[in-house]
């Protein structure tokens, strides 16, 4: 009982940690705008509103590619870091912190399939392989009408 | 005689409304910073210069890989642009603009191979492949001592 | 009505040239052993079988990185082949058959996630974009316990 | 001096090794008659002849995509084994030869550039990224003309 207690109240001090981490300490994704929306083992979403800084055509008035590969690279380091932490739920706080700032990614594949319009948008994924050294996890990202504006595959070194 | 000057002239003008577009014109490259150091036919680099703002890792003060792959997917981009209107010089300019809006890069490959450490960094790349509809780029981003922290190959539609 | 059974026919004729085409006259799919094993416009399966010869792990007796790219970009060829030509069903059958020899590959991923071991593998897929020019396809590569043994996303030129 | 002898000494017999695999020990590189061309720590090249059954376009009678990727696959195995095995020359053969078994395609992205034609077509490549985990190449893949055919960059881990 206190073991399960335990347990899961470290999970939710990493779940801080990441939060954190993705919305408050890494500069760039503050610029970008980042918000940790669904943050669990099971359920992990990322959201961005759009700002005039973010458009790459200022006909089309569509979020800038660059914008787009961001945000799907950090939603798979996200889930990749998850992946990585769930089964390192008791060690000390502070450890996990510095093998997050190991965590990296090996290269990021991205699909543009539609432009990015909208006023928010929102990047989920799931896990294809998990492994002790290499972790690759799929992503999309689709607007606030639920259209699929694109698609990644990132590739990240996890230990 | 006449006519080549005519004919450089149109490349000059190209030139500058490409550099216009790239360093004033999109406001996400604007958030980068993006100047566009070299533009010719021949030799096309854009640079970043390190900012607090660009970091993605806190503990290391490295850019962010989504500051890489932005970089490198409008480094490609810039290439195709120039690929594709070097045959359309004599088209009027407010054409090539809206041909310029229609580009678009369809997917994008990024390797992260080195932390990006420097005080700058400079981005170029080279044609893989110029056909009617779509162009392949290959890019490379280096830092001030000219060390390779990423590569790149894009797909771009650009007819 | 007639119309209606016109336009069945016709997909079917469509359906026995892609068959034909994918598992007899290319020459390389057909030394793959290839096999078409659901087609229609909602379910695309392809099957190979385990053979000595497609090993390319002779520790580990596992399927080589070449015949699962090969299948991966085959199956998404036929899912596009089969988005490109749905909308061309009252077209004479050679004027698609020409068609579908200038759809080619852009470009492929492949993510290589666990080791090949089955005695049958199944590929199957879905359409990601479908446009005039360009189509992308997510597939992904099976084994005969159904464990995902690789995924692809291929950008193809349709038009 | 003995040393030294010693050491390349060694390196052949790793060169032995290799090539004796890729080109025979392996089933399906034996399938695509793969050729090991050169073979040293400063070029490496691999070839593969055209025949009937590698062809995947019966009109163009071009290469078939698949073989393009299988040969950039492991063009880019071969040169991150190298790479992998030159700091452990004095390991004795049969732990390489473990090492190498164990060595594996991660991700792999093939841009096809122009139709594969051509009687003979020969790949080669450049490290990237040289790790203890994982190892990053860049190959290509010309024809009997020096004429670019793909272009590919695959992940590959190496311990």
């Amino acid at each position: 009982m206190k073991e399960s207690t335990e347990k899961n109240k470290n999970l939710q001090d990493i779940f801080e940690l990441l939060r954190d981490i993705y919305e408050n300490l890494l500069p760039f994704d503050r610029l970008l705008g980042v918000k940790v929306v669904s943050l669990s083992l099971t359920d992990i979403k990322v959201r961005i509103d759009m700002r005039e800084e973010l458009i790459g055509n200022f006909v089309r008035r569509i979020l800038h590619g660059g914008v787009i590969s961001s945000v799907l690279d950090l939603t798979g380091g996200l889930i990749a870091s998850v992946e990585m932490l769930k089964n390192m739920e008791h060690h000390p706080l502070d450890e996990l912190g510095k093998r997050l700032m190991k965590l990296g990614t090996i290269d990021l594949r991205v699909d543009y399939l539609r432009g990015g319009e909208g006023e928010y948008f929102i990047a989920s994924g799931a896990v294809l392989r998990k492994g002790k050294r290499v972790a690759v996890v799929r992503t999309e990202l689709c607007n606030d009408q639920n259209v699929l504006i694109a698609a990644g595959t990132g590739t990240y070194l996890v230990g």
